[in-house]
């Protein structure tokens, strides 16, 4: 039995293995991206199937088009583009969560040996779909506000990629969004160079205060961008449901890499997103889950300011779900979890999220899916354990 | 723009085409292979729903394991395996589809070059997944029984594949099922050899007559066959839920690549079929599937017996979805296929299916999805279109 090279040096994602670690009973999880449960649209989505089998029939249950639902890709394109047109049907496809449109941008761009840019920290789940397709992944070094556009023109005399992967917007996992001035350096860049950049956005309607920033893909078209988006944050992420938007070309690629991949999305799942959408209340559901998230992120960084040692610092991301935490030079979050697991609290080490191996002494906090009385008692018993370090 | 190798030559699957010709209304479909959509249990799904909520609350909407739901795999190894206990929840993995198992084991085994053997013709949706992992595929002589063991220890002797792919029950174009004696002989050829056999088994639960044949998973067991089935024949495709059993070890693998895939099968499709297994109005319903597509193929071929020249035959399948129609040598199902368009009625030329590029003379047809007056109808246009082959 001979597996293919891919799977040589395969493992497991390690926050795939906390996660099973925190389906404990009793533990208290910074350590997800779970949105909060407690605000998922139940009862809408119950309504609305009932809704949807008297309005649709069976055809909410039977096979659909690669590509997605018609109507639910047709409002998509308007929430993009609602003035100009440009973006259309044509150019939108639905996936089986943004992870999927990760598998499949990399199916059409990524040879063996390929190389991707990627921010530094960045998404371990597009690290993973990239390294499977045996690309080298190439990080940019980043600061406060995101990529570094003299570091990243430096590394493009080197080398071509075959794109570059960034999250613009409140990322996974610093919580950091990259500046205007950055956005439009970057598209200078990229255009003069006619370079491909894959941009992730599931956190961008999680915005609690700032101006919302224009995405790449609006700054720079689809010519060179491509656009990834869901709904599991701002519906529920057991619905799977997400979509690419890209020219219209490359939409018909990742359809044909569809097909082989999974014939469709569920139909059920891209039916209720589309009622969701139609009914109304997904505004005021955003709403909503900002104001819920902007409280407990505030709850975690009093209680951070309260609990944690001087010695350990921390961000004040303006959306998103995770802050991101600094220990002193030298500290290793690693040895600080299994003593944080037995006090029932779990985080992920930041190192997970550094392509080049570094960031051993920082820290990945989700603040979206624990309630602010589980966040004071959590972050309590992490300070505990920092304890030693505020000497 | 450079797209990846695999993507040169890449193109739609012409019966995803087919299929977008026949979503214009009024037209009679043998093309596609939906099952009936007024059999799809609605009411039974909307109901489950509210239940599911008021019984486990958000998680039904909620990111889950990438292995799928404990409840369900857990239903489906007693499913497989109702007395021997050796296969478990942990032999077993949840996939968007059986297509997506097939991408994942495409994953698991296939290098660039490798080489897949199949039987011919064989499923067009299994091809094009190997062929994105860029494998060659081998067509194996296959005939009335299924894939010819004789021409397959002689295919053995010049190249051992990573794999052989075979459909052993009411295959998908023919509809033939591999005899018994076939399966014993091939357990036999492929555990001498140690080779890898995905055995893909959509169908299986759809025997309208003669008894049921043992799977090769359970002849031969999960060391050297991976068993593929799907709910999406037997409740509803657009849920997306099918799963893949094979040894723990290699459903460890499956699970790593699935998170790098698409994370996890949706979560709300897992609870329905979950919960429509635990009725028990699951049996129920496959017999309803079975009397009424047994009904269905019987007023296919009565239909073909009086509309068909005398020089076309067919065969008889005991069961699935499909039956298979041969026009004399030297005729092209192809050329038949606008002009049956012409008159609303579609099918699928058999050509697609063989790797090999023969079959020009063959055609597959569905008689699962149109009603008995349609099937009489569209098979009376078919013969009149038929018609100058009778001489």
């Amino acid at each position: 039995m001979t597996y293919a090279k891919r799977i040589s040096g395969l493992k497991s994602s390690a926050i795939r293995e906390i996660l099973k670690i925190t389906e404990r009973p009793g533990i208290i999880s910074f350590a997800g991206g779970l949105p909060a449960p407690e605000l998922f649209p139940l009862k809408e989505v119950a309504t609305a199937v009932q809704r949807l089998f008297s309005k649709y029939g069976p055809s909410v249950l039977q096979y659909s088009l690669t590509e997605g639902l018609g109507r639910l890709r047709e409002k998509i394109s308007r929430m993009l583009d609602p003035n100009t047109g440009r973006i259309g049907v044509g150019n939108i496809i639905i996936t089986q969560g943004s992870q999927q449109g990760l598998d499949l941008v990399a199916k059409l761009y990524l040879d063996e040996g390929d190389v991707v840019f990627t921010e530094n920290p960045s998404y371990l789940g597009a690290l993973q779909s990239f390294r499977l397709f045996q690309a080298e992944v190439r990080p940019v070094p980043s600061d406060e506000n995101g990529i570094r556009t003299d570091s990243l023109i430096k590394a493009l005399q080197d080398e071509r990629p075959a794109f570059i992967y960034l999250m613009p917007n409140f990322q996974n996992p610093t919580g950091i969004s990259l500046s205007l001035e950055r956005r439009r350096q970057l598209v200078e860049i990229v255009k003069e160079r006619d370079l491909v950049v894959v941009e992730d956005d599931p956190y961008g309607a999680l915005r609690f205060s700032g101006e919302k920033l224009p995405s790449l893909f609006e700054l720079g078209g689809a010519g060179n961008f491509i656009y990834l988006s869901s709904f599991s944050k701002t519906i529920a992420p057991g619905l799977r449901v997400a979509y690419v938007a890209a020219e219209e070309e490359v939409i018909g690629k990742l359809a044909v890499l569809k097909q082989g991949t999974d014939l469709q999305t569920n139909t059920l799942g891209q039916y209720l997103v589309s009622e969701y959408l139609e009914s109304g209340d997904y505004r005021e559901h955003i709403g909503l889950l900002r104001k819920t998230y902007a409280y407990r992120r505030d709850c975690m960084l009093s209680a951070m300011e309260r609990h944690f040692p001087e010695t350990v610092t921390w961000n004040r991301p303006e959306g998103g779900m995770f802050l991101w935490v600094k220990l002193p030079d030298g500290s290793d979050a690693a040895e600080l979890l299994p003593r944080c697991l037995e006090r029932n609290v779990a985080f992920v080490p930041g190192r997970e999220f550094f392509p080049d191996g570094s960031g051993e002494n920082t820290i990945r906090l989700n603040f979206s899916n624990a309630d602010p009385e589980n966040i004071e008692e959590g972050i309590g018993r992490m300070g505990e354990v920092m304890k030693p370090m505020s000497g």
